[in-house]
């Protein structure tokens, strides 16, 4: 059996909350995007935090923050996740696991020196909320940066991401510096984001497969024309016929019942005036399932669709695949870890696919991987109202601890 | 009978070419909003261009330009349209009517002094492209601004209407100076903007009725979720909801046929990410019908559909007008002299509706009025695309010029 490692809960607590200023919005939620100002702070004062608790750090060639509590032998044992929010984000999203990891190893630094090393990183991108980098920190430390990607990614103001990084003092040219092969595990504290927990009454989340996430931009054109002249009958409305696509697509995901899920969050319509018949409409498809198989046939499904509305109404139709992950399983030996450690801690859990996609699904096709979810109260996430209790954060960042004990002494 | 008064053809298509370029844009249509440059420009070009046919000129306190050819008697028949475009707008919607006025007054000017003075006018603000501010300069002329509008109206960037009325050489204090109690008659030319003319293959419309327009802004509230994490049947998807709601009322309009018709053209979602459930969806409704009784009743309709739609999914629903005008009716007497001159000048025509909306709708709530009307190839208007043959134009101005003899001389 292992060994239970209790985390400082209050400290833990303390750090949500600190990091919970930095990028904070009128709007009540955190707007802190990678290279950003509130990024760069964050980053500052996690350096100064791992330093109080008797880590080394060191920033690496992207930005990925690191704490270390050297082992005697080789490889290292990681933790952590990210330190950027989406617009409006929480307090608890990425930064649980960061924070969380950062008090275990606080707690392990007590137990002397590790046979393995143990690190906590910030993983500087996830959300890719500036620049469409998903999972730029992870992929730079799996060595799957693309080469241009410095100088062809661009955010909504037309910064590159080469210059960004180089406002936040990085070299955009040493990119690959950043790249390690000393991984034997890594293991993700990190907030649910749905209600399953919360429904439950558990208090753990060990987390089985992350769903496979397919983003499309499906662009609809039609016929611009003036609102009180053009009869009904003689429109090619760009907006209705997308806005049919919408809820015929959403309607077929229902039907296909948990745990496929489909999102038509983004909107353009254009020229958007109440006068004027739409000429272009243009939405986001986010869909998702845990099985690869079930979700390439949810997408024919939607493209045929799609297809017949625009092919009734004479419309023209342009899909793009603007994101194609496969579903990530995690690691069976970390997640038997992880249930000894629940146990041991005497918390409650239930095995579950993530709802949501994360840095372990991509370290996961090259390291060991599991995950760890606490609760969300009411399931909310990606909204100011995100909100995971102390008690619930403790108790994950400690059952966190006591696994990351059992790997690593 | 009346006396046949031809106008200049080139010269006509001349001004649409030349007012064509002011404010053109990149993306192949025009942006001429009142009060910025390209309005002035315009202002300042059609001073010039009275002028030179021998019009004294005059703009008023709100920036409306008139020609004015005097006469012996008292009273003024006014002939002219709105200057202003849409985004993306077209060369003749408005427009036509303000070079239309100029070509006809420039050839009665030949026939010597008339009884009644005439007058030709560029309507400074009709489509409300720039401030919530529709048919400005015609409300200004008729008395009916509020005293708050120059300092309550702002458009996007932020400007307020009084402003942007100093920008333009304009005193915002003296609004009412523009009101005027001396109009006998106003008679509007102007572009179709339907297909009605185009596919019956008849060269002119005598509008005898301009369509009640209601404007309204229909805002759903649901609940803001993380895409990936929250399953279908726990969602209070705002987006999800207003497209069923804009589908609903678009189907029952559709059915309700001829001459109904409702668009939903603007579209805002929020936070407008893919991998978030929208937490907000607002959307416009134009809804239009000549009959004021059948209008009510389809708002309705449509408002206890949107209540139903809300109620289901557990949405908050706010609905808020915007715009509620009343149907106008052309002047008997008017149409009588226009039909007249169609016949005069040879050309063909029908009495029929108009599908959008004019300065003219208000004029005749004060003064007496009538629309003339000519083909829009293919119906297509508030586009780039917007086309009348330069013939068309020439035979709408001669018309115009014939009716405008028939009530002055």
């Amino acid at each position: 059996m292992s060994t239970p490692i209790a985390v400082d809960e209050d400290r833990l607590a303390g750090y949500v909350e600190e990091l919970g200023r930095l990028g904070a919005h009128p709007d009540g939620g955190l707007h802190r995007f990678v290279y950003d100002r509130a990024w760069q702070t964050a980053r500052d004062t996690l350096v100064g935090w791992m330093r109080d608790v008797g880590l080394e750090t060191r920033v690496d060639a992207v930005g990925n923050v690191f704490g270390r509590l050297s082992g005697r032998d080789d490889g290292v044992v990681l933790t952590g996740s990210h330190v950027d929010t989406v617009p409006s984000g929480g307090r608890y999203d990425g930064a649980l696991g960061v924070v969380g990891g950062l008090a275990a190893l606080a707690a392990l630094r007590a137990q002397g020196m590790p046979h393995r090393t143990l690190e906590v990183v910030a993983l500087c991108e996830e959300e890719s909320s500036r620049f469409p980098a998903n999972f730029f920190g992870t992929r730079a430390i799996l060595g799957l940066v693309a080469p241009d990607e410095p100088e062809r990614l661009v955010d909504a103001d037309g910064v590159t991401l080469a210059d960004a990084m180089r406002e936040a003092g990085l070299d955009p040219t040493r990119i690959v510096d950043a790249e390690r092969h000393d991984l034997t595990a890594f293991v993700e504290l990190h907030v649910e984001q749905g209600r399953v927990l919360f429904d439950a009454g558990l208090e753990l989340g060990l987390v089985e497969v992350i769903p496979a996430v397919t983003w499309e931009t499906i662009t609809v054109r039609g016929r611009q024309d003036h609102a009180g002249a053009t009869p009904m009958d003689l429109r090619k409305d760009a907006f209705q016929a997308a806005a049919q696509m919408a809820r015929d697509l959403t309607v077929l995901v229902e039907r296909e019942g948990r745990p496929a899920v489909a999102t038509t969050g983004r909107w353009t319509v254009e020229p958007g005036l109440p006068s004027i018949v739409p000429g272009l409409a243009r939405f986001s498809l986010d869909l998702r399932h845990p099985d690869g198989q079930v979700r390439d046939r949810l997408l024919e499904q939607v493209h045929a669709r799609c297809e017949a509305a625009a092919r009734e109404g004479g419309l023209e139709l342009t899909i793009v695949r603007d994101k194609d992950e496969e579903p990530a399983t995690m690691d069976a030996g970390l997640l038997d870890v992880l249930r000894d450690a629940a146990e041991t801690c005497g918390a409650t859990w239930r095995r579950m696919p993530s709802g949501a996609g994360h840095d372990s699904q991509l370290m996961a096709t090259r390291v060991p991987t599991a995950m760890l979810f606490v609760p969300s109260v009411e399931g909310r996430s990606h909204t100011p109202e995100e909100l995971t209790s102390s008690e619930d954060c403790g108790r994950g960042a400690s059952v966190l601890a006591t696994a990351l004990h059992t790997l690593a002494y």
